[in-house]
């Protein structure tokens, strides 16, 4: 049986902190590994470059994030794990997708939209700071789900609309040129995971600053654990866990019965440098063989490049095939 | 000394005519002979797609534009001369472009704003009909242009703001990251040359349907020459050369001196059959061997794939290197 193909991009932004780990490295893990799948995850520098434009930060993101991915376990002999930059074929496909996209459907994509809320709540010219790399970027996204003849792309609910542009803008060209140029695509809901509260009390997200980063050095680890924020409770005092920054972080690293565990020994009484203590092992146990992984990968770039180009190798046996049959299908003479 | 890079973009888009050979074609060629540029020309087969989008006609048309401008003499030895779709680092560079092209310059680019002027017209939403290919194309034109370390290209008045966005947009990249990622082209108005009336009396076009075809055979040449219309002057008295669809076609085929000449027989007395005879004579002189060679060509369409394609390796030994060079500016990984 041909195994369904199932894409997931993944964007470097940043540092990875245990929020990312919980929400979504350990559920593409998990995703990676159903057998009726074969997996393609990539990383999307391209897509990065609608953000920040600076040289070194994009430079390390890429690697950090990826070696952030294989040091959680993301197997590269079975995942297909590559870099969007190592396959050319995305971009002249996604000159072809433009061409079959009516305007309207940019006109009405999320980030565009939120940009131009943002300007007109400010009074500003709707089109004002927006860019083309923000605008047009549904079209990438389309090119990097159809030329790998993706079946399946997973994604949270406010990334379905990029799914359905793709699946779009493929019927289009396979009705007009009547043939089977491209594979449709469809999205699987990804099932929503427990949100994992940041150092204040907030969604742990590095745009609040509250994050706490996956791989700190252990005695960092500790003193920034340490450092969570807790009420006046005296220590042998009964502790509401719900009210608990420290319980929020501990419970999504635990099951049902281990936090329910963990509750417990909250509402009999725990010191909170107890608390911290128990949260700050636990954090260790999951992080410190992948923080050694991650060292270890960081401080040889040409490893990484290895594999990524591995999987870049891969994916072109793919994507250049499926471009050659586009090409051919729209009347673009053979490569 | 080193030569400057002179770049013609040349859509294909049906079947040659005397007007284009007189308006574009000639004048393209005697650009490639000077000395001091080096001249690239390609057929901008991509760019035909965000028009009819009709399998075959692009193919055929696409053949049809190379060999005629071979036919006329373009050299492929002195020229580097290749299809659009066969330099693949064009849509990867068109993509990083999008990335700081402003959306307002899009909003202000001709094509758009005559579209969008049409719909205003006829009652209908602003963006109507409106294809990304159209939208943002002149994105891909800046890729065109910059990804072969263009200097000049030479444009009509209305292209200018092609060059200058292509322009614009380097000159961010170049200015965000301090580096010189890429050559700044400029244009160089292209003179105007004389209009060559159609069958009917209006500008010779392809939408008037009004054209004469290059490369008609010669009988079929001769009919259609002998059916333009004439007044009905009697054969022995002055004919107004000025008033004559005739002498029209004629006289852009003909120097100053010839043209006098003409002029002369006209008000001295020709019959209409003779006039048109000797206008059947000056278009033979020019097109029968041309056209011998277009037949050629059409006939043998792996010639010209290898042309094509020898073209293409050319641009490539540039346009390789200058992708790598902005790949290295803005922070994207060494292919």
């Amino acid at each position: 049986m041909a195994h369904k193909v199932a894409l997931t991009g993944i964007k470097p932004t940043g540092t990875p902190h245990v929020g990312n780990y919980l929400g979504a490295i350990l559920p593409g893990l998990e995703l990676a590994e159903r057998a009726d799948c074969k997996a393609y995850y990539f990383v999307a520098d391209y897509h990065a470059l609608t953000g920040a434009q600076d040289r070194e930060r994009l430079i390390h993101e890429t690697y950090e994030v990826a070696a952030t991915w294989l040091a959680f376990g993301l197997d590269p002999e079975k995942v297909v794990f590559y870099r969007q930059s190592d396959v050319p074929e995305i971009f002249e496909l996604a000159w072809i997708l433009a061409c079959f996209t009516p305007k309207g459907f940019m006109n009405k994509a999320h980030a565009y939209k939120a940009a131009t809320d943002r300007n007109r709540d400010a009074g500003e010219p709707e089109d004002a700071g927006v860019g083309m790399g923000l605008y047009t970027y549904p079209v990438l996204m389309a090119a990097d789900i159809l030329i790998v003849d993706a079946d399946l792309v997973p994604v949270g609910k406010d990334q379905v609309q990029h799914v359905e542009i793709a699946r779009d803008i493929a019927q289009r060209i396979n009705h007009h040129y009547g043939a089977d140029a491209l594979r449709l695509p469809g999205h699987s809901l990804r099932a929503q995971t427990a949100i994992v509260p940041g150092l204040d009390g907030r969604k742990m997200s590095k745009s609040y600053g509250n994050t706490l980063p996956c791989f700190l050095p252990t005695k960092k680890l500790r003193k920034t654990v340490m450092r969570i924020k807790t009420d006046s409770t005296p220590p042998e005092e009964p502790k509401n866990p719900d009210d608990s920054v420290v319980f929020g972080i501990h419970r999504a690293l635990l099951d049902a019965d281990a936090e329910k565990a963990l509750a417990a020994e909250y509402r009999s009484g725990i010191s909170w440098g107890g608390a911290k203590q128990l949260l700050f092992e636990e954090l260790e146990r999951h992080l410190a063989e992948p923080r050694a992984r991650y060292e270890e990968l960081m401080a040889n770039k040409p490893l990484l490049d290895e594999i990524l180009e591995s999987g870049a190798s891969k994916a072109r046996e793919v994507s250049v095939p499926v471009l050659a049959r586009v090409r051919d299908a729209i009347g673009i003479a053979r490569r």
